[in-house]
């Protein structure tokens, strides 16, 4: 099977999927209960076991259009197992386990006293989505002794670790995005994958963070896919045309297509940033150690300007779709508030405005990026 | 007392009930519970009683800032006398009584009979916001006999009404917008107020309509002032500056700032614009019988002026003032989604792009808006 | 007379000459010579001696939408006699004269040398709107003895004066605005009205850079109108349907009715906001030296308000209003692109983003904008 | 060399000519005179004998965006020589030949008589872009006494051709774009290339159209691209930095680089999706005569996405650039308004309303454009 049959394949099995999902995405969201059963789903599926790149960013965006809490708790798995990848360590991703990371970068940190064979790690991290459910945790914390900030992989059922259960937010509410407490809990020194970038000196493991604003970027277009599919099934099924329209159903309302077409074009293009985007992240991420830092930046740049676009797309696209389905559209039963909430919770994550400001420092001045959590 | 003291008491009323109303109005939204007390407090403030037009579409405004539930009550309540003294018949508004109609355009009409003393009305409308608490109804119904389309009063409490509580949307939760049976429900024939406007001889019965509009456009800018609002006592008491900003305060942020201004100088437009409307139907209202088709078309592009831009206001707004509080302004404690679901039902009453086309129309070709329920 | 009535009587005059200014107002943009004509045709309408404030603003607008050239002079010489008055020394705007002002705020200053009966004046200022064309000129100037910064009157054809004529710019080209440069040209001391505002000790005083901003607010309302209007002219008399509309007219298209729409809406929002803020600053203007400093931020806040909204609007409209007229409105002869220009032009004067700071700091915190040459 | 040597071969050579031809650019647009030298340049390039797709799209790109109306007359070039070939009919671009067409379909037709060897062609058309300095013209006329419409190849020096040098528009003013008249111009029977689609036969055929479509969207991509970096090196080089800004250098001006950073992420955007829509139409061109409706309809819509969008952000873009330059870019001896202009008349080209409406129904009930000179 090549790559393309491979792709293709995984893109069929995340189509069953996102269809399993839209039944009872709106009762779900409504009902806001952790998405175990939607982990099994994944699990059954085979896609947390996707390794191609270009496949996990594809599944990603199909899923999320189904569910972007599903699409999100997915785009992230593979990417603490990409991030992992960055250390150049021999790790084993396990037999579909479903990773998640604890690493909140506006958290005080974890603190990580050495112990017998390793260390024990102590504290509480919030927002650390989808940690509640996962098999594995890639986890940050600060040794104690040197200072050292270092990077390492926790069996997320290990004793002492326990789960707030307080993400209660408008959206992405099936995230499992609460905080984490860590009480002894021990580290082999086996899995300790490696010292965080904490400075310029590694363009390479800083990537870590970019990988982390392209899949909210993806989710962002795929949350604007889910939208405008979600409606047009309205529109076509349901919507009636306004009695001063002249036209005989929904489907010709000149308004109707006009806006429909806008607001495709819009999310045909933030999907296309966002796959350059994914690109460009790949082949930096290929260069390995040999990545500069005038790559990395071009690299960064590419993924903000996918974010910035994306977050206006994903805004736009999910409150404008109401104009295009009618006042019957806003009965709770639908739920189609959740498009919206989910976007604008996601595109919070960190402010957009300055990944614009970004973007423009690089086009304008070729002004690079400080390797951060978030950039 | 003077008009103008006469509405500086009563803004200052409103003003006291808005306090009253922002405390739990995230809480109540999450609840969902029909605003029994709510609709208590208004009658305790005597806001309900107000005659004055313009003081009605202040304090209409100012507490659909606070609870744009109560404000979408009290300003359709403020409608139906209005609309009711249209016909040129005396009649009550009541002691303090709570006002609500039943007319949705788009439902099956319900059916009027003759009998002793008057008639009896049946049948079932939907979408009747506030009927369920109201103390008088105003309600349209086609006579079985003539086949004319008259308007009358009911008694709220009447027996053969029933309400079927079946509004569960998204926004404007709290306003009892549900539907309502009529079993044989006897109508004076005292209570009959004269025909519904159903060609264009009569400008002013007209109006009716046009009112509804602009009280929606008042609750769109409303909306809008209260996000603006609540946004800014987070920003200032919450949102923590972006640690790459530069700076020490979210309220120094410069994106902060610019959006801010962006945004305050739209909704005042916006503001501005509905107030226009609102003189321009108080004026078309005064001239009577002698409002001419002309100035009833002049008076019916403004209000849609009004609507076209407070609804683009309104959902870029509330939108939009998340991102000058963050991330963590998403909690659902907060509720700050609210003000987007308000506003985002509301502005679907009926389609924004078919009152772009009024007003464009009137402007380009001096073309007539038709006398419909909703033009 | 009333005021309404005087009102009236000039904005029909105002009409007038707005209608012959239009016949060729394509053709003198393109040939950009000095209006030396239409002051002339100013002179004679007798409108540059209106007196009162709101009548002036209002004429702005209708001349200002007809030649915005035109209206840019003629709002400024207002404005030189209005804030040549908050000086409180009398003074006499003289016989149905033209006056403009010298006083670009980021160039160098002239340096102003003590003499026998007042002083002299030296140096070179750029972009004097109209001076070149001006019988009396308000000047700011340093004294070279104290370093005190005055205004004070001179003739506009005082020995000593040549203007420099290097106005040549994209858009408002029929502005004079050229640069002036004064040689040992006298002042009497009589002329001398008094110290430039130079900290916040008179809120009065700084008032005039506000007065500059709102006009440039007005230009943009007016612009904007003209560029409707001149489009809805076209629109009726010359566009064709599109062979796929399915409409016999260009003014039944569903696309550009509803365009015509929500730009009418916005424009008509614009001027209502711009028309609020002449009403802030004419009551700020009256409350002479009891001006408060808080009742000044409020002022500036809602002139900001004004040009941060009608900059957007004027950009939008004078665009927009080509999809309106369709391909052949780009001809030269029609020179629809110089209402494009004239807004791109006047909307730099300073940069918009700074006043939407201005109005986002003072609703948010209170904060209020330092007293400059642009605040 | 492989296809992506030769295709970089010819991006540095594009370059090279994008370096020479923005020397003068704004002196040239301000002539207006007929691109003769240019078009010696273009010659002396090599660029007219490309001959792969994607390569001919990119250095249109690269040119346009120095100079739009060289782009715009090289990418028309390339599409002459390309639609000729989808008549399968063997024919030679001729060495280093110069091609344009002549087919306005809004114009009535040329007439085609039968003669002697084949025809002669009478008539005038309107709008033919760079005919008038055209070695080879393809155009298209009705035959006098079957009806057909048939295409045909005309030398562009032929006896009997007039060129009307009316082309005087507010943009692409160097582009040549007047009328031509054809006085009883010989047409060889070996010119004939065939039949103008004029049903739905034969997809293929029906590509031309599209393919101007395309070149359209690139256009206003390069001017989108060429004015951003005009900006940027104006900003760079000569714009000060506000004085309240309490920066050192507009580079560093928080609105300048956020303004900056959400336009490139728009541009990059718009980029992209030309460039899926290029791809798309070389795909469908590829197929030959098995291209089904079904294909061409989704080309089609890609297209007509593309184009949507790229008008959007063009006009955004060369209006916007001024905000992020100051007032003093505004200068004649700039002209940066041509990019606005030039942008403007081009995307008026057919009205984009019914673009958006295309790309709504095929989204939302899958319907197929139809096939004419416009979709």
């Amino acid at each position: 099977m090549t790559v393309t049959e491979g792709r293709q394949k995984w893109l069929t099995v995340a189509e069953e999927l996102a269809t399993a999902l839209r039944v009872d995405a709106a009762e779900r969201d409504r009902l806001g209960e952790p998405p175990v059963r939607e982990l099994d789903l994944l699990r059954q599926s085979g896609l947390l076991t996707i390794t191609d790149w270009t496949t996990q960013q594809a599944v990603t965006r199909v899923v999320g259009a189904a569910d972007a809490n599903i699409g999100h708790l997915l785009g992230y798995h593979y990417l603490q197992i990409w991030r992992t990848g960055l250390f150049d360590k021999p790790f084993e991703p396990g037999d579909n386990l479903f990773w998640a990371g604890v690493s909140n970068p506006l958290d005080a940190a974890l603190s990580l006293t050495p112990a017998e064979d390793g260390f024990v790690v102590d504290g509480r991290k919030t927002f650390a989505t989808g940690a509640a459910l996962a098999d594995r945790l890639v986890v940050s914390a600060t040794r104690t002794d040197t200072g050292e900030k270092l990077t390492f992989l926790v069996d997320g059922r290990a004793p002492g670790i326990t789960f707030s259960g307080d993400w209660d937010n408008m959206g992405q509410r099936l995230t499992a995005s609460g905080g984490v407490v860590f009480e002894r809990v021990p580290v082999a020194a086996a899995d300790v994958l490696g010292r965080q970038p904490d400075d310029e000196t590694s363009p390479r493991l800083s990537l870590a963070s970019l990988g982390f604003q392209l899949v909210l970027s993806q989710l962002h277009v795929a949350i604007a896919e889910g939208a405008l599919a979600e409606a047009a099934r309205y529109t076509r099924s349901t919507t009636r045309p306004w009695f001063l329209s002249g036209v005989d159903s929904a489907t010709d309302d000149p308004y109707v297509l006009g806006t429909y077409g806008e607001l495709v074009a819009g999310v045909e293009a933030a999907g296309l940033l966002a796959d350059h985007a994914s690109l460009a992240l790949l082949a930096a991420s290929e260069q390995g150690e040999a990545l500069t830092a005038e790559q990395r930046a071009a690299t960064a740049a590419a993924i903000s300007s996918a974010k910035v676009f994306s977050t206006g797309v994903v805004i736009e696209t999910t409150g404008k779709v109401f104009e295009l389905c009618g006042a019957r559209a806003t009965a709770s039963g639908y739920g189609f508030d959740r498009f919206w909430r989910n976007a604008r919770t996601l595109t919070l994550h960190d402010p957009v405005s300055y990944k614009a400001r970004e973007v423009g420092e690089y086009f304008l001045t070729g002004g690079r990026p400080p390797y951060t959590g978030y950039s």
